[in-house]
């Protein structure tokens, strides 16, 4: 250990440190300075910036040994005080970039650092600076955080005042404004307590895990030797299969009739097999993380090392074993079935037809924050669980009999999460941490490495769609035909709903007579196929629209008036023959007509012999809600003070506070209560009621609506004869009840058919339009997105500063999406960087997002849902582009430069 | 555990919770909101003092099970920033009022409660409402803390501006103002971090221990068994005196030749026997101090109980057996002789004698803090223990063979301390922190509950001191005979020195020509004896002060003008021969002497029937130093910002920080130097040299000489021919040396002889006389001091609010010595309010300080030391008045209610 003596917020104090430790952990650990957040722990993206001696530092790659006697460091905790924050922090909950909140300190004292040294930075060196900082943001596309540099900038010059940042209500009207997330304030100063800030806060005697976690793809277990392990140094107990007293698995639950599984595929702790990398087998639980670690290392376990099947066409080989046994590797099928047969017009003489066989890949999530979550026995005996599940209710019925309590004495809690863009409509730790605390009876906590985060929480199921489109001469589609296999990896969980979703959206947005297609789910032994944004939509867009981008090419139209001539109009169903609920493709297309004209010209003007510019495009839809009938509950209740609004809408950066205080004070209006006086209950099943998880961009319409009725209930309650309201005291007096419980479900839906898929499966859609612009170095091969215009439909926008937030940040996971991001290779793609998370210069600034708005006739205030849309099809509108730019047709994602240099050699 | 949502210092904050759990106990280990100090531990103190939903409550004392959902709560650190501090922050750093600084978050915190509610509140109300929230200080006497208050109200009300609160130099000169401590900043703010804050802020993996102690007096030990304790939860290591490395003995080192002991008699863990109440006989180190703490319980130690010798008379009885075999229990006697034999005159007609037998009793230090420290082994591979240790290097040569190390892998390093008084002169936890760390390897801390603190510290040794003066007709007094016997309970350590001083201090200030006299040192089972404030001079002067003032009586002299007649005037020589440094006491009394008859005249004009008041006199010295030769080192290295001040010079509140700044810039101001760019370095041996423990006042003398030295080689070395000076680059470019070593010894003094006690023990002394008045209430017989005048020479002064501090703060302690403290009951007297602490209603707010400065040849700039005046001989003085106010003349302190009463009904 080593006595040193630093200068904190300007406080020097002494510390007892180990010398090989990093400055981040001491920062945390020691002295709970937790708005320094450690992401990926390895100075890839900058969430640990501090300032020390007035430089810029990634504190987790910062050893104490290097950390010079009577540093002066700074952290967000001494930036600025609740009552007096720093510009960078008013302008950060200004412009909405506290998405998540898990970036946001790092990212200001990163900016501080920057705005000390230049008071007067251009956007480019303010893109420059966080790119030479790591300072890496996953919700927001970066282009807030530049407006908020630079408006602070203005701020800390006298050029604007402090208090004008912030928008403040007219009229007590916040619907629609850019009025700031109640959580900002704790985002912006680093209190805003993850998972694994919780976890240094818990009660002292509290447990740390470390897991014991499988090493290959697919093997029989024969044995786990625990002893060793029992006897290491901190080590309270070591928890395997044999400690579980449930039935040790987790319930896919929602699997359909025809699903040849039963759902109850997935593990817990491993018993008799590993179906996958980083498989859990046995906890460590010590006092210490660093204990916990050493001893999971000495526990032994025997395998017998199986075939691993790391992708559908191998698992779909004759000679391949069943991973689970008992259940066909390919366990379900889901066919579309749509008006005449396909097969007469595709062999139809004056039909043009084209056919795309694409690949969308095994995109991860690469949320800054890893997984983490505590676990606890409550004051009334319930197993309480805190992660980041974004389907508390849901997560509860999964894993509630493999944990084996009663359910009542389970308790799921949202814990503030750091981003999960759908990987956490899967249970994650959750079950482990129940079995652990259970185990042993203690607080426990475990917190992933970034490593271990990668590798072992489900990823987006990589898709094979085939689609062959047919069109009369003058463009009019006429048929459609495809085919589908999704590799879902070893656990069943959602797999049959995502193979539905092909059916659903491949070729969405068109009107297409006749449709015919075949999709399976394939078990493989790479990563569990999870949730992630507009869900099962990047794999159909991206064949359906390429199709439409070579039909195009083939009919000799330009692609838009392809498009324009073929979208939804009245008459037109959807591909499961749904009628659509608004017709708005049209108006949105005439919008992008002349920007579309000025983009092909910017692009011929711009492109020269090295860097070749080109424009695509795509159309994007998704549909706000889970499959068929779907709905929420939430309730509100008057106080003396004001209103409470309680709701499990969970938070994973979206802005489910934001909304749900949105949604409630503009139908709380007419009582004249003000935003402040809404106290808003959230996400604990042992006190909101289920309102369906955070996903699917559902909540909006499904808790957005619950709350309207809710709060309607309330306000009619109210109401006085005269017109006037009650007062809290009026109705106490009169004995009404103070808490209504709002109910809203979308009962005009129906699941659709295993066989046609025929069915109406969402009660609103949203809708969106992309329009990228490419460079694409011909030397090199990296193809650039220089531009990005987006026209979506989003119904009425409830906070404007969320929803370009949420467009923003689609778009940008859509470029990392087409370009760089890949989870593939287990020994390559374990790291933010390695996986291709997009840094600030790999998303451009020019970001132009155009609303069309259409308001929603089932959407509260007419709104519908938002975060799906931008990430539904931009990567086809971007492999559009690139073959504008310079020839080269890619099929599959991610684009990386090798291929297109490939296809450059190709072409000559 | 619960689930709790709080607002914490304006942030919402979930927390996991055990219901059980206290307030302070989540604030400090779950939010390491450190600022919040737990002293006592149940509401006695006030440390812990915090705003919940508007109301100050002492957070130790309320379960997390009673705190409201969402209450809002604020503590220090939601108070001020560094940059923009809380008007009472800045308040409390001007007048001096952070000198340990623990209790300052506390009564800050209070007085906010008190200015949001009463934004002019009298002073009065200022100490009501201290009184009411239980704020305790042991430091300030409580006036500074008023006037704080007072100031910081002003400054809310807008009459005073915050920035003129705070002295600011003029002309670059510090010394002797009311500069602030550069501590004060952490102290005001909660981050100056105390050991026990410190030990939340250790790496992961450190450990907690737990004692097992002795709950007998005295006993032979048959076995110890650790076998159940082994097994329970969290527990690493059980350690015994069987794992002790080394002698396991603490060595009282600076044993006289003429002892009977050896010092090896303190057993670091209870081998053979237990000597006293609390002897450490076992440490468990687990996880958690909970953890820690039950598994201490299931230690069995089988013990042969032997009778205990609770006082000095038992101990002394024939039939006593020794308790240390091989040892008398009386180990140790020292004379006095000086001049002619005393028996022909106290026999001769013509002489007036008096003869008082008096007790001073065992009376506790009361710091706020409680013992606690930790130890880790540190980069160099030295055993590193920090602690309240106010003798660093001290401790380092008592503990290192007993612990078992080389003494270059030793290394002591002082916490910051919440006043120690002098118990700290002891080791008091070190070799134990020591033992268990090298047990376990591992990082470790021990924090004593106030029970522990208060029942296993060292006392004030209780002196039965026996004093009979002679003196002619006209008062001058002749002749001297005194008998003192030490109880100085089971430990030796520094029992002989102690017992040295009474020879000292006994009659000292008056020209005695003729002394004889005897006294002992004797060993009993009561708490050992320790340091503290005025060490050995309160025992001397409570007898030969109540002497003095029975003399004048029965001389019919006034008692001011006795003692007038016979103070110290050049030809004479203190007890033990000695010539005094200076003669300023005739000029001090003449300074008192029209208040002395004002105070007579308001006394008798205030009494009435039912309360009666009373003015006493008495006079206090102390010599600056340790016995004999003493001196210290120090060195200064001039730097390219400055100059570093490096010494061991260890701070108990009273302010070394301070003093050690002062003196250097006083010596560095040739220079040009401002005290910000002085850097101090302290307390460690492994960087500081050895400057000798923080204690009898001597380090303003010994290291004040030693930084002064330092600092005039500097400037001589960086004087050009010119008279100009080198600057750093022109002294590294000469190749001169920027590194130098003040030395400073006073080596004119002698030690005392243990037959006579001739010697010049002190180099400089400070002198000081005590005029409290007190009210009697005549039904009640309580007493209570209501203003107290004190006249003091302490030289020049080095800082105005640090030294009025420390005279009001032992003034206090001497209100507290006189009538209230004491530490006897083992049963009764295990807390603060038990062990009689006074709380402000029982300080007057009425003290009047009057220096008479007289430069002392051989003090830094003509300065003796300050603390320990003020203690040396309040309480005969209060004695004397409880006696002029109603006539009881009490030879014995405490002297409690009970006493007087029976004194009065004595009288009737």
């Amino acid at each position: 250990m080593l006595k040193k003596i630093l200068n904190i917020n300007g406080l020097t104090r002494t510390l007892i440190v180990d010398p090989e430790a990093s400055l981040a952990s001491v920062l945390r650990e020691q002295l709970l300075l937790t708005g320094c957040k450690v992401g990926c722990g390895q100075g890839q993206c900058g969430s640990c910036s501090i300032i020390l001696d007035g430089k810029v530092v990634r504190s987790c790659i910062v050893k104490m040994n290097k950390v010079p006697d009577d540093a002066q460091i700074v952290t967000i905790e001494g930036l600025g005080t609740p009552e007096n924050l720093h510009p960078l922090q008013v302008a950060w909950m200004a412009y909405g970039c506290a998405q998540c909140g898990f970036c946001s300190p790092g990212f200001i004292m990163s900016a501080k650092g920057l705005l000390d040294a230049n008071p007067s930075p251009t956007r480019e060196e303010v893109r420059d600076w966080f790119q030479k900082n790591r300072n890496a943001c996953r919700c927001t596309g970066y282009k807030p955080l530049v407006d908020a540099v630079m408006a602070a900038a203005k701020v800390i010059r006298g050029e604007l005042r402090k208090e004008d940042l912030l928008f403040k209500p007219v009229g007590n009207k916040i619907y629609g404004t850019t009025y700031h997330r109640p959580s900002a304030l704790r985002k912006v100063t680093g209190t805003w307590d993850f998972g694994a800030d919780i976890a240094l806060q818990m009660p002292p005697g509290a447990l740390r895990l470390a897991l014991v976690q499988a090493e290959v793809s697919h093997a029989n277990i024969k044995g786990i030797d625990t002893a060793e392990a029992e006897k290491m140094p901190g080590v309270f107990k070591v928890v395997t299969h044999k400690d579980v007293q449930g039935k040790n698995r987790i319930s896919g639950l929602i699997t359909f009739p025809t699903n040849k599984g039963d759902g109850w595929d997935r593990p817990i702790l491993c018993d008799e097999k590993v179906y996958q990398f980083g498989d859990a087998i046995a906890i460590v639980c010590a006092d210490t993380e660093e204990h916990a670690k050493a001893a999971a290392k000495k526990v032994k376990v025997d395998l017998e090392i199986l075939p691993a099947y790391m992708s559908a066409p191998a698992a779909m080989a004759d000679d391949a074993i069943e991973i689970h046994p008992g259940t066909p590797n390919v366990y379900y099928e889901q066919g579309i079935v749509k008006g005449e047969d396909t097969k007469p017009i595709m062999s139809n003489a004056d039909v043009v037809t084209v056919e795309v066989d694409t690949y969308c890949s095994r995109q991860p999530h690469l949320t800054i924050e890893p997984d983490c979550g505590n676990a606890y026995i409550d004051e009334e005996g319930r197993l309480t669980i805190h992660s980041k599940s974004i389907g508390i209710h849901l997560h509860h019925a999964m894993i509630v009999a493999g944990i084996g309590v009663e359910p009542e004495k389970l308790r799921l809690v949202q814990n503030p999460a750091g981003g999960t863009f759908g990987y956490k409509f899967s249970p994650t730790m959750e079950a482990l941490l129940g079995v652990a605390c259970l185990a042993t009876g203690r607080p426990v906590s475990l917190n992933y490495s970034m490593y271990q985060h990668i590798t072992y929480t489900g990823k987006r199921s990589p898709g094979f769609v085939k689609c062959k489109l047919a069109a009369d001469k003058s463009g009019k589609l006429l048929a459609m035909e495809s085919d589908w296999t999704i590799d879902h990896g070893p656990y069943s969980e959602f797999g049959d709903l995502l193979t539905l979703r092909q059916a659903q959206f491949i070729g969405a947005g068109y009107d297409i007579p006749s449709i015919r297609g075949k999709g399976r789910t394939v078990c493989t032994n790479h990563a569990w196929g999870s949730a992630f944004r507009a869900y099962g939509s990047p794999q159909s867009f991206l064949a359906s629209e390429i199709a439409m981008d070579e039909l195009a090419a083939k009919l000799g139209m330009d692609p838009l008036e392809l498009r324009f001539k073929n979208v939804y109009r009245p008459g037109a169903t959807t591909p499961t023959q749904q009628v659509p609920e608004v017709f708005c493709l049209e108006e949105m297309i005439n919008k992008l007509r002349p920007l579309w004209q000025e983009a092909k010209q910017r692009c011929r003007e711009l492109s020269t012999a090295d860097k070749k510019r080109g424009v695509g495009l795509s159309l994007g839809i998704y549909g706000c809600g889970l499959d068929g009938p779907d709905g929420s509950v939430a309730y509100v209740e008057l106080t003396k003070d004001g209103v409470i609004v309680a709701s499990s809408w969970e938070d994973h950066g979206q802005g489910a506070d934001l909304a749900s205080l949105t949604h409630a004070h503009e139908n709380l209006r007419p009582l004249g209560i003000t935003p402040e006086q809404i106290k808003l209950l959230m996400n604990d099943t042992a006190i909101t009621p289920a309102s369906g998880p955070a996903g699917g961009s559902r909540s909006n319409v499904m808790t957005g609506n619950a709350i309207r009725v809710a709060c309607e209930m309330l306000v009619n309650a109210m109401r006085k004869p005269d017109g006037g309201f009650r007062t809290y005291d009026e109705m106490v007096a009169e004995n009404l009840p103070l808490r209504y419980e709002g109910n809203w479900a979308a009962s005009m839906c129906t699941p659709c058919d295993p066989v046609t898929a025929k069915g109406d499966p969402f009660a609103v859609y949203m809708y969106e339009l992309f329009m990228p612009e490419v460079e694409v170095d011909m030397k090199t091969g990296k193809a650039k997105v220089v531009k990005f215009t987006t026209i979506a439909d989003i119904g009425t926008i409830t906070n404007k500063a969320t929803v370009d937030g949420q467009i923003y940040g689609g778009l940008a996971q859509g470029i990392g999406l087409a370009l760089t991001e890949d989870f593939e290779d287990l020994r390559k793609h374990t790291s933010l960087a390695a996986c291709g998370l997009p840094y600030i210069q790999d998303i451009p600034d020019d970001l132009e997002v155009i609303y069309n708005i259409t308001p929603r006739p089932l959407g509260p205030s007419g709104a519908a849902g938002v975060g799906e849309a931008p990430l539904t099809a931009p990567h086809p509108a971007i492999l559009n582009a690139i073959y504008n730019a310079c020839g080269v047709r890619l099929y599959a994602v991610p684009a990386l430069p090798d291929k297109i240099k490939a296809g450059l050699a190709g072409k000559k």
